[in-house]
């Protein structure tokens, strides 16, 4: 956040502080028809399913400004919208951006955000058509909508898995939420609560991926060009166990994972090492990596294995078999959804 | 709010708590084809234009639960968002609702909340298909989407407004900011702070104004009928002045509004003597009327006079003309936006 030369968002007022934040906002898409500037901002859809996916993100809860900078969190605010959207194996046209703020906040901290933001509408061809900014009494609130489109019987929901079915996941897993213990660790070195020096040299992949997560698009080229329609398919952000859960649960399935097959990146396992964690309970609970995980029939693997950085975990089994992951060594252990979970702390 | 008898949070936990506030939710609209349970909704509007508003309220700044009861607060939350619709000639359809809560709520404060958003989504037909609840540090953040449709060749913006056009609006302004006065002064007495008694007798329509705002349908419905299409319309939620200022720069327009044609209730009336305020000044830039402001051409004259509950109360000008308010001496006031903006104080 700017502690000098800051401009105070009082001498804008309301309306002046959109404005500014917004007059360069230009609308890219077709299907975008009115933006910033009336009651409502207005689309057009013609022969397409309308996604819709929102999220509310609290300061203190989802993001800590000690150690996130504004710029990045603007993009990320995007991003983890987008990979709803594209979790439905849909496209992402529009969003509307409600910010609240403290007078903590000046306007070039809103500068940053915004700065961030457009850059992750750019890469994926996104339209801005709604802004809103208000105050707060304390600290900052971020509410992102996030509209897409998706062919009609394109869209895949987390309820399509079918026994036999293979489990797949994009990336790699647990990097995110190491890269969190890193920045908490941080934050208590520079508070003088512990004597270790911070050292980021070595674990750049594990900040980028908590501060600077990307939405796999990609994947979803990937698995069109490919013919692939995922069977169920949802994004990784609460952690992999409890996604899982989730689309056995809707699906009315079990499944098999296998623990020597979940992707981890090497910075990954060299901290957990550092931090004494498992690193298995890492990758499967860990969450914030927004990576895709999805389910195809079984006649696509020759298809799925082909495309890059997608890989095979398990496979969906009957409901009586419930969930569970098999060990290295051969052990099966039930699957819980620890997840992360503010709500119960 | 409940302080006995309550069940906290976190017996439930995030998807427990959802799952217990959303699943009696049915799907009411052809245009809902999935609600909540999913990365994103799922929705369908062939041939019409999709329009998207979206709010963000946060406690102490947009309400006071010491004297806003939560049912109320879900009640006015979806409301004022249907508003934004209808402001646009629109019929809403969908919402999505996004809570921050702290520890200070309990199961049955949510559940209040949800019974009042049922209330509103079922008096106008509007589906909840997206429900999400998340923790704050502090207080209470409510953020909505709304969701509507209208024929392509329907939609009603700002800027459409013409020389000669008439200036209407609906229903009758400053009942709420006499109802949020009258409220701050209980809160006083609550606290001991004044010594006045609270008295509500006769000023119940002040009351529900402030606290159960109803979205004008009924207007939007009555316009279709008489064949009347505005030129320019928008809500009046930031106080009359403000929003005529809003349409003139934006049409590139002035406006000429005369004072003994502004309609006012009695019991507005009664309060601004008693609170010794200006009348007109409550009732131009008091906010959160939620009544619609429009313009049509001067040939609609006759047709607009005709609908119940609308009241012509100026016409538009050149844009040299600047904005005023024509007194009933006859003098001209120009036009400030002093409206209700939290980001000046």
């Amino acid at each position: 956040m700017h502690e000098n030369n800051r401009t105070e968002i009082a001498t804008l007022g309301e309306f002046g502080l959109i404005k500014h934040l917004t007059q360069d906002i230009k609308l890219e898409n077709p299907e975008s028809k009115y933006g910033i500037g009336d009651d409502a901002a207005v689309l057009e859809f013609p022969e397409k399913q309308v996604l819709v996916t929102t999220d509310l993100l609290m300061e203190g809860v989802h993001f800590d400004l000690v150690y996130t900078p504004l710029k990045h969190l603007g993009y990320k605010s995007a991003m983890v919208n987008f990979s709803d959207i594209y979790a439905m194996n849909g496209t992402p046209k529009q969003i509307t951006v409600s910010l609240a703020v403290s007078k903590r906040f000046c306007i070039e901290d809103l500068e940053d955000f915004y700065e961030g933001l457009k850059l992750a509408c750019q890469l994926h061809h996104v339209d801005i058509v709604g802004g809103d900014t208000t105050s707060s009494v304390t600290g900052l609130a971020i509410s992102i909508t996030c509209i897409g489109e998706a062919p009609k019987d394109q869209v895949v929901y987390r309820n399509g898995a079918k026994d036999t079915d293979l489990i797949c996941v994009s990336g790699d897993l647990g990097a995110a939420y190491m890269g969190l213990q890193l920045m908490e660790r941080e934050k208590a070195v520079f508070q003088g609560e512990k004597d270790v020096q911070p050292d980021f040299a070595g674990k750049e992949y594990l900040l980028e991926r908590i501060l600077k997560p990307e939405a796999r698009k990609d994947i979803i080229e990937a698995l069109a060009k490919a013919g692939i329609k995922p069977t169920a398919m949802m994004d990784i952000s609460d952690g992999l166990s409890s996604e899982l859960m989730h689309i056995c649960s809707q699906s009315g399935t079990g499944c098999r994972v296998y623990e020597e097959r979940i992707p981890i990146d090497y910075q990954t396992a060299v901290m957990a090492e550092e931090f004494n964690m498992n690193l298995t309970t890492c990758a499967l609970n860990g969450g914030e990596d927004y990576e895709l995980l999805f389910t195809v029939p079984l006649t696509a693997h020759e298809a799925v294995s082909q495309i890059k950085d997608v890989k095979v975990i398990g496979h969906i089994t009957k409901a009586e078999l419930g969930c569970a992951l098999v060990t290295r060594d051969g052990n099966e252990l039930e699957l819980k959804a620890q997840g992360w979970n503010p709500l119960k702390q």
